[in-house]
């Protein structure tokens, strides 16, 4: 069999405990599929690494969506070509965004495949017109309701989410604070992406530095990753202020989740606290994007992309994720 | 002097350190007032006694309205008549709710007091149409959103706000949960008000009493004290599930606030977490009233209230609202 007739897949054999880890996968190689009656065929060229995979993995019947199956190929979205269409609605040569998994070549009957502007790059599409953007127009623009003016603090700023929020928040005049893991990321969300000030987690003094960057307090949070800044941040509120929770990843991999910071400045403040995943609002993705594009059109949503290369280094590479070794959108190129 | 023309007043003289005590107020007497231009004298006959009234004793710089200055009068609401008027809005005979404090007669310019139906008895007025009625209405109608068949949870459910809460929920065709302290709560709520079940906190089982009693889990939290069934409360939280938080009197005396829960299920289950505080609220009192009375006037609504009498009652009754002693609305008969 040649290499051309082969599909290469990694399926999800095992639930993590803790950390990914390579155990948890097996490769397999089939023959390609072929598109039947209303199905296209499309190769991937590219896969995207994200944090909420790790959630997907796991058999908990309390999450959002259903867990992949032991056995199936493991879930995540794509940049791919169509190869071969008997749909009235892809041509081939379209370029294509969707749920892909794990795998080099993969059918679809359509559904939830966007068709994306070809002259945009893979990792453009990937990294910001896809789930990081959409998730960071939603839970920004939506549900923060940002006003100029206001101090919007944002954790895990450097990640593909949490760059976005921040330079949208930019955008629409508000003080943006991110907090990083690293130097590097402090650096490049500040003098490339135009926060005005960075947190280094693991060495800065929080509670002081965080008293000092906002002097007048927090009106807007953004949580993307829990962990002990987060008790420091909420502290921090201002009356009337926003919290919007999109990620915990300093628990997924947690045995025991660390406790929450207690209620009363919810009342105190008036705070509103509310939860998101994107499944709820994959119907609504038109709207996002027009709520988002003109951002990008003006040049407004830089982004940097830390690509891996070949399937299986996606194995490894979820694991950055929790590491914070990623620097940029983790994006395997196949 | 006889005892018509004095008036007796109760003044804080020193800060809370938990628990209210007798050493925090000092007894005046003085001459009643009279009433200058603009202004009308009251004659107060029931004061309410409050859980918010210890966050105005405490000088807590982040609190939503200023404390009480030491060596004023205690700040409280109540219901009055007017003995004179120069004020153009008030007559003499008027009845009135306002913001009298711990005094026998008050001076007003008219800024906040509202006149009342004279043919409602104080307790009624007390009990429901002022404090806790508007504040379950805000809370519960306006930001709870409760739709039939949901389930609620509300904790004080034989307090004031809470028993209001349950009733109205009742009466929008919830199924209500009420956690209360004592046997004689339990049995008030729900063979009285109609609750469909009630969780003793202090000897029941809760996790599991909570899992038996909603089996379709929990759309709707209402929290008015705090405690450790927040956390069996919040555990049972359905997808896209509200939880209003408008009290936490576990937490009003304690040296060490409790830990919350993890952010975890706001995320996995999009919850909208919501704290309020009603002088946000006091400019919409007559919007409030239009959807409350309704459903005081279906007989929807019942009410016990619980009567201390003479003004130095005040200062041991404030502590019965955080040892659960009162049965009912707190009310100091003068």
């Amino acid at each position: 069999m040649s290499q051309a007739t082969q599909n290469t897949q990694i399926k999800l054999i095992a639930r993590p405990q803790g950390a990914p880890t390579a155990e948890l996968f097996q490769v397999e190689h089939s023959t390609i599929p072929q598109a039947g009656d209303g199905q296209i065929l499309v190769k991937q060229s590219h896969m995207s690494l994200d944090p909420a995979m790790l959630g997907w993995m796991s058999d908990d019947r309390e999450s959002y969506i259903p867990p992949v199956e032991l056995g199936d190929v493991m879930r995540s979205s794509g940049y791919a070509e169509v190869i071969e269409s008997q749909h009235p609605d892809f041509a081939v040569g379209d370029k294509v965004t969707g749920m892909f998994g794990w795998q080099e070549y993969a059918l679809s009957n359509g559904q939830g495949i966007n068709k994306v502007d070809p002259n945009l790059s893979a990792e453009m599409v990937l990294s910001v017109l896809a789930l990081p953007g959409l998730t960071a127009t939603q839970g920004l623009l939506r549900i923060g309701q940002p006003k100029s003016g206001e101090t919007l603090v944002v954790t895990g700023a450097a990640g593909s989410v949490g760059s976005i929020v921040g330079q949208l928040a930019k955008a629409e005049g508000l003080r943006v604070i991110g907090v990083v893991g690293s130097e590097d990321k402090a650096d490049w969300i500040v003098n490339t992406l135009g926060f005005d000030a960075a947190i280094n987690y693991k060495t800065d003094n929080l509670a002081q530095q965080l008293a000092e960057l906002t002097p007048e307090g927090i009106d807007l949070f953004f949580e993307n990753t829990g962990g002990p800044i987060q008790q420091h941040i909420y502290q921090r509120m201002n009356a009337h202020g926003r919290i919007v929770v999109c990620g915990m990843i300093a628990d997924y991999t947690a045995a025991t989740p660390a406790p929450g910071p207690n209620w009363m400045n919810i009342i105190r403040k008036r705070l509103t606290i509310q939860g998101f995943t994107m499944p709820d609002h994959f119907h609504e993705v038109p709207q996002l994007l027009e709520l988002l594009v003109p951002y990008v059109q003006k040049g407004q949503i830089q982004y940097r992309s830390h690509t891996l290369k070949g399937l299986t280094s996606a194995v490894g590479g979820l694991n950055l994720l929790f590491t914070g070794g990623n620097q940029g959108k983790l994006i395997v190129e196949l």
